[in-house]
């Protein structure tokens, strides 16, 4: 975990980005992200299921999986979210205007958007934007950087995370970065994680192993668990670390490296949410299913009650285990419960411990760990979310339309 | 609803009250409550479906429903929740001391308790209070007044409905209590209903007719979702109207009077939130059934988004609509959506409106009227909740055990 550093980065061969202004975003700030491949890349999707989605998530949900993407744009400031055909038509504009640029056909790039839900995108200047881009792409760490900038929108920093390891005598990197804090911004929409990698994977097994990391990372953080319209993970492969396609101990390996990237990404999002004072690690073990214990983990994390109290230093178990016991999962004498290594219920039952302690270890720290144990299975899960502060209701509740 | 005031209240015959100081509270307010009827009651209740539930909730569940109980006893300041076996004899000692002051079994009276999870309850200071309050019984409204403080925790003030119907010549009065606004303060849990009248109701149909009520009222409502461990309604019908058990139109009816005390009852909860300067009011219509309409409803009012744009009077209509995506019920072209009754979203799409004068009914008034129309079906819901504020964050942070 410990090449999260921009600066340390490992970057795929064959894979160029840029990250420019167009002014989509009002403040003038980076806005427009191009990552463009030299040959044709297998690419998995991962998206939103609310209901509501944006269209650049109907643009690529068509689209993937894939064995012939070129490239990714993606803006920040304008989500394209709820902009109903006209959204649409810019989505596949952006991608008509990258393929022009770029060459290939506007079927083998992928957008994304994130930022206000419900405005038109102003189109022209991000087609400008893009041409400026485009021209600017580079294999260098700079430019990986202000792409990785231009995505963000109430993060207060970059997310990057990358990846190197040797299979079968082939060296592979994998780089991802990734934007946001859940739907945590003034109006603003969206989780956004892109990796990119050297590896030859086949298109499918792609997807296959991208669902599977985004089980245990992505779809394992929370910070108030409002989904977003534009909740989006791309994974590319361009191969050009050579060879055939990953496969058996190799592919295997790779899907390692994948989770521990995603799970490193994913854990940066809450850490970074909106006015959060602590990240909180729950671990939920012993459960029949992982499901289950996604479902608990998940109840936990999305209670104010749990969140404000670790946001007060308060080693509320009471708290704790009473959103465990409505998840809507069934459990037998109830759980085992830890915060930082302190045992605070056993089997269902309170035992005593030093609560100055607790509280002290709590404060102490920006992490807070979280274990439930339950005697009911061997499935288990971790979860990341925050604690809740009166920061982020000032955040949320003095923006006025 | 207009007679919601205690000074104005109706009391049903054949009850009487008192509310003390037993020392269970650390503050010496008023702790504990006792309602006593004259002759033998049909009794129904509706619980918490927390699995990790307190002791009196196991008691009364075992009890009811019922033909012939004698009264209830109610504590505030401890919930007497995971307190394993001592916590139900204590229980068990509370309604047993009940029956030795007021006649019949042990079995024939119904408890319940509110406050701190965890804590081993003052069973001695309770059966001293138990003792004192059974003196004081009385049928005048400064003891219902009394009994109705004294199962408040954090609430701000009490809460109390009233009815009186004639239903084939009969006069039939019905009286509500209430605490709580859901889990919502330190180390605190639960929301509380009483219901007494003076009807005769066979205790089947009470039961069922109970039920009904509250899947439209007290499961109509939230503060921040946190399920309780100590969630109780209960309704005790002793007959003193005279005559046989209601049946047909007269039950009808009468159901209609529960329904509607129940409502008014549950809408103070949400409408006393901690922290709460709005009350959001949710109907969600045009869905194929109730539980979906009910589930689109719960997932807008548990939003923190949501809660938080009417705290900042901002009629944020994206994050409503995506709330609403992420429920889990499958919808078509997307909702239609008013708020205090200016459209701001039509068929999935957003329209042109008035910004500033939008915020502005927000902010000029207490209650925020939320109507999401689905184009599915015929069924609708009505559901209550609170903003999201800073201090809510205050009250359930500064606490540190």
């Amino acid at each position: 975990m410990g090449d999260g550093e921009a600066a340390e980065s490992y970057r795929p061969r064959g894979f160029r980005a840029a990250g420019v202004r167009s002014g989509v975003k009002p403040s003038g700030g980076l806005d427009l992200a191009v990552f463009a491949s030299a040959g044709p890349c297998s690419a998995a999707g991962t998206y939103t299921r609310n209901l509501i989605y944006a269209a650049p998530v109907a643009w690529d949900r068509a689209r993937t999986p894939a064995s012939s993407i070129r490239g990714v744009v993606i803006n920040s400031g304008n989500a394209n979210a709820a902009t109903g055909d006209v959204g649409l038509s810019h989505a596949r504009r952006t991608a008509q205007t990258a393929a022009r640029l770029l060459g290939g056909d506007a079927d083998e790039y992928l957008v994304a958007s994130t930022g206000v839900i419900g405005r038109i995108l102003p189109i022209e200047k991000l087609e400008a934007g893009l041409a400026v881009a485009c021209s600017e792409l580079s294999d260098e760490a700079a430019s990986f950087d202000a792409a990785a900038q231009a995505i963000l929108t109430t993060d207060t920093h970059t997310k990057m995370v990358s990846r190197r390891v040797t299979l079968s005598g082939r060296e592979i990197t994998l780089l991802g970065i990734a934007k946001g804090a859940a739907m945590i911004g003034p109006n603003m929409a969206t989780m956004l994680g892109f990796l990119f990698t050297d590896a030859p994977v086949a298109a499918q097994d792609l997807d296959e192993l991208l669902h599977a990391a985004v089980e245990t990372s992505f779809n394992c953080i929370s910070v108030e668990g409002h989904m977003s319209t534009n909740d989006t993970v791309l994974l590319l492969a361009n191969g050009a670390a050579g060879g055939a396609p990953l496969s058996g101990r190799d592919l295997d390996e790779f899907a390692g490296v994948v989770n521990s990237a995603c799970a490193e990404l994913a854990r940066m999002i809450p850490d970074d949410g909106e006015g959060a004072t602590h990240l909180i690690t729950i671990d939920v073990t012993g459960c029949r299913t992982r499901q289950d214990a996604r479902t608990i983990a998940r109840s936990v994390a999305d209670s104010a009650l749990v969140k404000t109290a670790i946001h007060g230093a308060d080693p509320n178990w009471g708290r704790i285990v009473s959103a465990a016991g409505y998840a809507g999962v069934s459990f037998g004498t109830g759980p085992t419960l830890h915060v930082n290594d302190i045992l605070l219920f056993a089997d269902g039952s309170p035992v005593p411990f030093d609560e100055a302690a607790a509280a002290q270890s709590i404060r102490a720290q920006r992490e807070t760990r979280i274990r439930l144990d339950f005697s009911e299975g061997s499935a288990a899960i971790r979860f990341w979310t925050c604690d809740l502060t009166a920061e982020y209701v000032r955040l949320n509740a003095d923006y006025t339309t």
